[in-house]
């Protein structure tokens, strides 16, 4: 049994509140356990100078903490002047895991800012970022298609991620908190596609190594709980941007 | 009529949620019509090293927008690698005005954190802070005193802040929305605090001026305003701290 | 009897020499007390790229102080790679009160840079800056005005700065210098208009407060010492611009 | 055939010069294929303020590239004040692998410095720097167990990286160039031990997906190149350090 | 005849007014035909980290230019958030220079702190403020000594600087004003001692070269104008100083 | 004798290893004695914004360590965020001095970026930099011309540069070593044409000064050590370009 009482392949609770804010495009309050994460989607006009003229979009991320998020408080990003190498890898993980189910010619010369801003931590915090801005993407581009902006639906197939860990005692395990996130041994971070595919596998040896059997079992345990993240998105999505995505999703690969 | 509808003197609905987070020792979600400030009050047990050893504590506050607060995204600090001059101004702001509150001698080499991020704005960000933040501040410093860490209550007022200024049709009005704001010719920060005295009066005028007449009336309607924002903030502290802060203030009055 | 044998409401000697660089459009040496700034006011043919193609000009205000104006010497902010929170707000300060009075479409398309560089520093740099600045910035677009670049006179006021403030034995005293400045227990910086109007009134508790009453007696002195300043100002400005001036306001007030 | 004639699980020529350097207690210059790093490891008798009095060492490293290593010339790093989110997650790759395989209590209260300076860049620039500063690193520690200041050998096991992929046209290949690279939809870096385990393993869809079935492919291929790898390491390590460090790794086995 | 009506071996019109600024312990304003910069010498008890321990003092030295001490305005470092190159290589010249004529064993663990801002330039503002700074200097440490906190006397020589160049007509000119400095072919920035013995010489071609021959002309005429610049220094300095640092010179050269 | 054997005036041993990388247009790694820079020449097909529409060139160098370049270990100008001082004033030295030799109109609206990156250190880094990048330079515009992209040959004259110095011993030495280096008193950077003429001379007595008989000496022994560079700079550059360059140097002195 875990310090928090779950099973070894036990998620922790998921709740997304979406059209959280009034002024963004998309924008879902994420929780999952006592990780709480604001997401949104802001459309901007234009795609940055290096791929101007290529009629294609873009989708970038950042991603950032409260100061008290965590259990002791952290000094603001902005007030060091420069961001950790931590927060760049994340939003750098971020805007890559989306883009890879985003028809980027389907939205034209558009960027889709993600923000993703952690009020509460306790581990997984980049997973629920990942999880939770697909929804508040997923939301403003489908406002840009009913408003007719797009001539295909963008988004085409769906995306959410977790986090999977060997610990101590050698257990695999789902979802890790941050107590047990501090002290496991292996450490993997999984994204992947509504079909089933991977979109980034992050597994990382803490001064500590894994083997090929032990892979199995993370990459196992990983696609049972993404499957439940899943059902929490298209409950909040709705039925009718669920079958858009759906199709969406056949078509691409049809034309393959 | 206003553009929202309402009466000149008239401030939005206020509302506010304590203990909002788990980490931090006071946190609030303020909401002042669409406005929404996370305020969080974080004990560290040490001062900044220019007042080591005075045997004093410090108050400091740091403010930030989420890049989406705003109808159109701003660029985060972080990633521009500096803070602005309005965020500095904002966050000297709230500093000084809790402090002239506390009795820092009584909290002892501590230094109290104040973080205030505005998850959505439409105007008085800066003044729902203040108002905000002096709950979170309350209910952290009361705690240090429960756990008989303090030896004299050291919240020796209340204090909350509000903004008023004069429209381009001349009209004195009270709490100002985004548009409001925008079209001002003059705009009045206030602090006060429980017992009627003003720590901060800020008034500009934006290319325009104003009367020693007008203050008379900016003045008036300010403090009606900030009575109503002291029945929020007591509501949410409970009777035991309000009485508290109550003979605080008292006995500081007594020795003077 | 003050520290340096004034009477409370006393303003230091003022000294303002005109002319006092050679390249720059407008520039004085203003000595209030031992307070010494350099004020220059630059002309730029252009304006900020958020202001293009509005037909209207812009100014604004740098601010800074030799390393050696202090007691003890600063670090210099170009040493440091940031600018600190209290020069934003006093670089904010000086546009934002410069711009009250100048009638910005009678500009054109021109920005006006102010650089206030106090070489001696004793209380009151931020007020003398502004009364220095509204000198050089006068001369300068004067000589704008009369190569027959502008259609309409600009400067539409006059606009001179003081500090008030109360001291630790009550008492409300005008112009302080730094030794008064560090101990009081209220501070405003107090920005008028020739016509006796409020530009900005900034008023602090040194943690501390002040009543309403004591609102009114600061107000008094703050209006008595800048008139002595509006006097200082037209003497060196001489006849033909004071005229000048005092006709612009007439106008912009008919026009009202 | 791949663009440069090689199979699929073919690796680039491999060459590592020893003692490239003077100065540094370690230093290679390692040659795959056109890739050309200058890795070095240096010593340093303290550790980081986060670490002291906990009587174990650190590993820390920096990886940069001369501008002109790529086809066109890259601005600096320190000419553009900020180092990339590039460059921070590849050294806080390059310094997490090599952790792996060090005991850092038995290299005492030391911090070892690697310095990963690309001088010619054609693909796999990150994995080649792992696979070179190992030995770089192994040097300098042998050096630290030979002058008697360690009373443990240090390293505990080999250490190597490489780059595996999918191409546009499905192929899974081995030691990608940097043509490959920028065309592949899929790009895995794999680093391991020589047990055979992993330590980092980051697979990412370049708008792209891949199965669990190319996965396997992908960590096959991997592991077969890493395995001349550390030929070319022991090789150039020597015999007697080769000893050392398979005993050490059987003694810590044992210990598990 | 040059553009300003001097002879070519003709300095320009030197002020050196001292005792400029109440708060530092030396301070000038040098005047040298237009260019106008305040020295000032500020002395801390302490010296930088890297020294401590060895018994002997430091100088150090900033520069910096007001924004509009020239034609047009410049933008102020501290805005840049860095130093110029410029601006380091001219206040690394002015510290190395002055310490060449200072005893830093007798001013014992102090630094010397020199700061050149120049509020109006016209060419040779380098040159002008090592002379301006070495009398601001003097003074500082005179006052130390005559204040009993020295056993020996730490001013041991005269320092002035000048520039001489070749114009474009191939003259070769002493002390060029700004216009010639930027058409010349050859500038020259020469740095002497009181006994005529060289402490710096930088002399560059300006996408230009010049020979053996002309080198020595250009010593010659630097020479005779620096001698000119003792003068003025000694005048200031008053007759008790310069006998000082003549004994404090000759018994250096005695022990040597 | 010295402490690495050599005479007074002897050089150290050179040598030029040209086409070192494989991606730049020009590239040479130099070798004098211990030190080592790879110094490429990257030729971009614009100018900076300052020079455009003036249909003339630019050449412009950076100049950078290795960190373990050097005896102790140097934290990186990159993760420190800026570049010292001391870089900058070599960069700037390295530009200035080979833009001496080239005619710019005749490269046309392009820009040469030089690259020196120290990889081992042992004074006399910046004048091997100049000595190296002139070759490297001078291929890189040879291909240029060789392509029939420039109408005229414009490297006019070689360009080499050494140091030379007084040690504590009195004695003139040329090309100083690092021990050498850091006891020297005084210390001189001499660059020079092929045709005998000075571009830089940067001398520097080092808490001591020089005389005008020593300063002859320096000279004497540096134009016997730069006689030296030249015959190593063109027995790599070969026979062809040598001649190009001497038919271009007699041709720009015909003109004069």
């Amino acid at each position: 049994m875990r310090t928090d009482g779950r099973q070894a392949s036990e998620i922790r609770p998921i709740h997304i509140d979406t059209e959280y804010l009034i002024h963004p495009e998309g924008s879902v309050l994420i929780t999952v356990g006592d990780t709480k994460v604001i997401c949104t989607a802001s459309i901007e006009e234009r795609v940055p100078p290096f791929m101007r003229g290529e009629g294609k979009g873009w989708i970038t991320a950042e991603y950032s903490m409260l100061p008290r998020a965590t259990q002791t408080r952290n000094i603001r990003e902005s007030s060091k002047g420069k961001v950790s190498g931590r927060t760049m890898e994340i939003q750098r993980l971020i805007g890559r895991a989306l883009r890879a189910v985003v028809d980027l010619e389907a939205i034209g010369e558009r960027t889709v800012w993600i923000d993703c801003d952690v009020i509460q931590a306790d581990g997984g915090t980049r997973t629920a970022s990942i999880t939770g801005a697909f929804v508040a993407m997923a939301h403003a581009l489908n406002k840009l298609h009913k408003d007719r902006k797009l001539s295909k639906y963008p988004v085409v197939d769906f995306l959410a991620a977790t986090s999977v860990g060997i610990l101590e005692n050698k257990e695999v395990v789902l979802d890790l908190n941050y107590i047990e996130d501090s002290a496991a041994q292996v450490d993997m971070n999984v994204v992947m596609t509504g079909n089933g595919e991977f979109v980034e596998l992050q597994g990382t040896g803490e001064e500590s190594t894994f083997s090929y059997n032990e892979l199995q079992d993370l990459l196992k345990i990983a696609q049972s709980g993404i499957t439940e993240l899943f059902e929490a998105q298209k409950s909040v999505l709705g039925e009718a941007v669920v079958k858009k995505i759906e199709e969406a999703r056949v078509k691409k690969g049809a034309k393959k």
